[in-house]
């Protein structure tokens, strides 16, 4: 497995693989390599010629009262895990490299971009879309791979590429869970054990809220105030949002019908957690 | 010649010359083709494997206030002229073809897009950047032209390539100008014969400006003032700006040295127009 730390390089390469037809898959990742992230990179593996995996922190996406210190970085380890996984090239770049001095592009998204993860963390997005972007042409890859886990970012990319024309598609794979529910997220290392069972409120809290909807249960208010309660009983838990969302425009709902996404975003402790649940209501 | 409507049959062919190792030149123009144009275009013939003229009247960069609905569109003649200049492909979009339902993304810059032009017509260049990274990733061009005369514009798009790493290559070619003097422009159909005479003060001014340069000046203040008064002396004139700048960043320089760019922005009657020179500084 290749290590390449240059953009210059990465860029030299991904033309001259387009040019020989090689179709590459990519994996975009901050690091901290989890089961969700390598269930990207086999599908990447498998249906492609090459699978590039990109270990890069961005700073752009991250807020100056977050966490971009404290951020994991087990680098070594996820050299590891990206090549037994079978990635042929991780492109791990620091940021004077995707941002040199003069960088002052930014790609935004309206709508999708102001709610929710965006409202709760302004200029995420704009990081997000501007990295990805940059993160594209550099690898020029046919296929890339997103994880369900971040449902609000995976639709952003999914317009950002139909609105740009950028020629890749986006596989969205579903979210890889421990056996007791709670979504895998390179910020799971930050719990403490306390909070670590607690953290399992999230995904109980989207599982109540699918039941009642199969149940019958069709009014939004009722079924949040309902996962709502249950996410407080973790005394470690605070909420930031819980929401019932049109899924293709992340609108809420006041009365459920067709596809919902379910999404909740709570501290456990000092840690922001996501996660979300597609229903198709009956 | 081909005529192209659609996105995506234009994607397709792109797409389909990359594969074949095609080298495209790309002329983007919203139309109304003068000698300026035609340049740019000829420059593409010559350098490239075949060339690509965009004609889009794009909604995105111009303000509400402004001439969006005024601007002249001689699109048959528009063919012809592309066409004996040798251009293999024209794309002429509508608008619902490059931003369908749901489009919401947007490429922006930093400092290079708030000052003068960025100052004078909000959301311009934001309109600009988005349509350029769009129409480059539709046309996929190994090489672009665009025009000196847009100078601010030309620096942002080189810019913006380099930020995004798009795979292009831009060529900024020297602006072509009536026997006079008076930089080409397609509004220049818009002045009376009055206006079109007064409007020669505005590369008056630069010359006049350059020509004390040559001489030994090297305040910026009085070289701004002597070009003003030159510019005034046209009864229908307005002006907008005339500004002395780092001809890299676009900041103001008051004391001349190494290469700056003079600037200049007026209207003539109901027209705005814009001109520009790039002098280094003995």
């Amino acid at each position: 497995m290749k290590l390449v730390r240059s953009a210059r390089q990465m860029a030299r390469l991904s033309l001259r693989w387009q040019r020989r037809g090689t179709r590459i898959g990519f994996v975009p990742t901050m690091g901290a390599l989890h089961a969700g992230h390598l269930s990207l990179v086999r599908a990447a593996v498998a249906q492609n010629d090459l699978a590039v995996v990109s270990i890069f922190v961005n700073p752009l996406q991250f807020g100056p009262a977050e966490d971009f210190r404290r951020y994991p970085r087990p680098f070594r380890q996820d050299l590891r895990l990206a090549r037994a996984a079978g990635a042929a090239l991780v492109f791990a770049p620091s940021a004077a490299q995707l941002y040199p001095p003069g960088f002052q592009t930014r790609v935004q998204l309206g709508a999708l971009a102001r709610r929710w993860e965006g409202q709760s963390r302004p200029g995420h997005f704009e990081g997000v879309a501007t990295v990805v972007t940059l993160l594209f042409e550099l690898v020029r890859p046919a296929n890339a791979y997103v994880g369900q886990k971040d449902y609000q970012q995976a639709l952003l990319v999914e317009r950002l590429v139909a609105d740009l024309r950028l020629p890749v598609r986006i596989h969205r794979l579903p979210t890889v869970r421990e056996p007791d529910g709670l979504a895998l997220s390179s910020r799971n290392a930050s719990l403490s054990p306390s909070e670590r069972a607690q953290a399992v409120v999230l995904s109980s809290a989207l599982i109540h809220g699918a039941t009642r909807i199969r149940a019958g249960e069709r009014n939004a208010a009722r079924l949040i105030d309902g996962m709502r309660r249950l996410i407080s009983e973790a005394p470690a838990s605070r909420i930031d949002y819980v929401a019932i969302v049109e899924a293709r425009t992340l609108e809420p709902v006041w009365r459920l019908r067709g596809r919902v996404a379910l999404l909740v975003a709570a501290w456990i402790g000092r840690t922001r957690l996501i996660d979300n649940l597609l229903v198709d209501v009956p």
